[in-house]
């Protein structure tokens, strides 16, 4: 064993000062965390605070992020000096139960002026809630030429499961969730949207080759359907695969490969149990033409967010889905293999104890995340910065 | 909120002190700990402890097991009163490092005194150590008619990597593994047994439907290769499916589904890094003409058994294996669907924070299992005993 002297120990005490010192000089404060996930080693520092449920994130700029908050406002946090700006111009917003302004996501090759944003967000109609996906452009702090690209047929009073993540593809489409609305033979029903993927172009009409366009009830927007409540949906521009991660009854949260026309059962295939005693949702956990989820979690982690990671700053986590988890509060990576099955997963930042939103990856690879305290937290390598 | 009165505590004590005097009367302690998986609520319960490096078990009636401890020497436990009874009769083994007294089974539909029980252990032959697959029979206390029916060729002066566990089939085969012995090559070796799951019918004789019969330079009790140590072997006779779980380098332990003649890729594929620095270990986690593992544990939990559970005592766990982590102190239980991919994960027990290695169902659907610690643990459901 190494013998430690006392000069030892005034030298290192000196070395410390130094890098305390260092960092006042900056103007830093100690990283809120840090952590190595396969031999990736980071540190989480926060960014930014009393955010109320940021519930969105995207890069206006490679140094600011645009963030919803689910009572129906928006702000942009500059992440080089925190500073907090409001986003004026949003539309009204129905923001009750798990309603409000959700997600936000700029076009593929996004620039302001003309740019688009895409949002979703609940609206009141008739006193019942539907999702709705709309686009607007920025102009500094103000947004204009809003867009209703499509207001779903999903009314329901309940105010929960709405989704609602939007994800694109490069070919000039996107994605957009919509949960069961909380009403659960929606998830089996094609003449409603809710309880599925729908699928249109940027401008939001439908792509010609969706699954069920021509079909005599089903809506043309669907490209997947018997989902419960996906908050995350994910592209991967490499494989071409779309990805969800879904809610689950107590104890059947899933994370889906997503395939054109195919159906992922909810309600009649689940592992979940019902939250009020031992039954079993559904029929079973698998059954003839219905598609198998690639992940089960047991118990439940209520997965708020997913993104795939493809940045340069962490290579082992290159083509691995991270998942905000609000119930479990850790950030969830999972590592899918070259046909799709999901291989390995681990939890990352738990001991943040806080319940973890929206994620996204910056042009340098990081990962910014929020939390439901509020809180605008970035992930990046150790001692990089 | 529920007015609690001075009278509810008295009659609550009340009912705690019967309890306790129940608990006594009948010589039972509490249990060691409880916890709910999958909705079922289950008990752990000491049944025996002062074992040594409890490493295998096997019913040899409905109430009793034999125990191989890795020292040399083995028990029987009576699980109905705890009592221990030496083994008489075991061969001389080679307990150095991982080596030692290791598996035991025995054989399909086993009755004393007739019948045959399998071991596995190391053997010292010139300064070096093999993995011995022998079979005996059990009189009273007694192991007679000691048959070595595979010293095989996998020696090594490591001490490291030895396998091994035994399954049977339920068409006269048994399948038992062997690691590669701290010398990776040995992984794609097919001249040596090590890296390998074997096949043998019940007598050692070569089945003649193995896969490398007749190839000139391959032995023909290999069934499957390219493993780097797996400590756990389950057999599936429902879907007639081998699973193995697998010991990895640093963050890359497996489970795999084994089928005949396939590679199993270490040391060219792994999804681990080098215990010294942050270096890959192989080319790359997939390659052409590798089996992909099922699933892969980053951070390793050092898994040193794996079961099939098909009890009726806990429904909900049928046909999900449970694997004795040994580092992460836990018992691992995943659920494959009905391709064989493994969708969900659990951890249980690691409220107890032992390493736990050998497991086995019994008769009534319960799950023993044994520790580093030398303890013999039963797991039930809750309050049925």
């Amino acid at each position: 064993m190494m013998k430690i002297t006392f000069y030892d120990l005034f030298t290192r005490n000196l070395a410390m000062l130094f890098v305390i010192m260092l960092f006042s000089f900056n103007g830093l404060a100690a990283p809120a965390l840090t952590g190595t996930s396969s031999n990736m080693s980071f540190q989480v520092d926060l960014i930014a605070s009393n955010l109320q449920i940021p519930w969105g994130m995207t890069f206006i700029s490679p140094q600011k992020l645009l963030i919803t908050q689910r009572h129906g406002k928006a702000v942009i946090v500059d992440t080089t000096d925190s500073s907090i700006t409001q986003v004026n111009g949003l539309p009204e917003v129905d923001a009750k139960g798990q309603g409000g302004l959700l997600d936000v996501a700029v076009e593929p090759a996004y620039k302001a002026p003309d740019g688009w944003l895409y949002f979703t967000y609940s609206k009141a109609v008739n006193d019942r809630a539907v999702t709705v996906l709309a686009r607007s452009r920025l102009t500094e702090n103000t947004l204009t030429h809003w867009q209703e690209l499509l207001v779903s047929d999903s009314a329901s009073s309940t105010y929960r499961h709405f989704g609602s993540r939007i994800a694109f593809d490069l070919q000039g489409h996107l994605f957009f969730s919509i949960g069961d609305r909380g009403e659960r033979p929606n998830g089996q029903d094609l003449t409603t949207h809710a309880g599925s993927i729908l699928r249109l172009n940027l401008d939001g009409a439908v792509p010609p080759d969706n699954p069920f366009v021509g079909h005599p009830t089903a809506l043309p927007e669907i490209w997947s359907y018997g989902h419960r409540n996906p908050q995350g949906l994910a592209y991967d521009t490499t494989t071409q695969q779309l990805w969800t991660i879904e809610h689950g009854p107590r104890g059947g949260d899933e994370i889906n490969l997503i395939e054109k026309g195919k159906n992922y059962g909810w309600p009649i295939t689940s592992h979940g149990k019902e939250y009020w005693g031992p039954i079993s949702v559904g029929e079973s956990t698998e059954k003839e033409g219905i598609e198998s989820p690639k992940k089960v979690y047991i118990p439940s982690i209520a997965p708020g967010s997913l993104i795939l990671y493809t940045g340069n700053a962490f290579p082992n986590w290159q083509g691995d889905l991270f998942a905000g988890a609000l119930k479990l509060q850790h950030i969830n990576r999972t590592t899918p293999d070259s046909k799709g099955n999901i291989i390995a997963e681990e939890r990352l930042v738990s001991e943040l104890n806080q319940r973890i939103r929206a994620l996204i990856q910056s042009p340098e690879g990081w990962i910014y995340f929020s939390t439901d305290d509020g809180n605008l937290y970035r992930l990046s390598p150790l001692d990089e910065q």
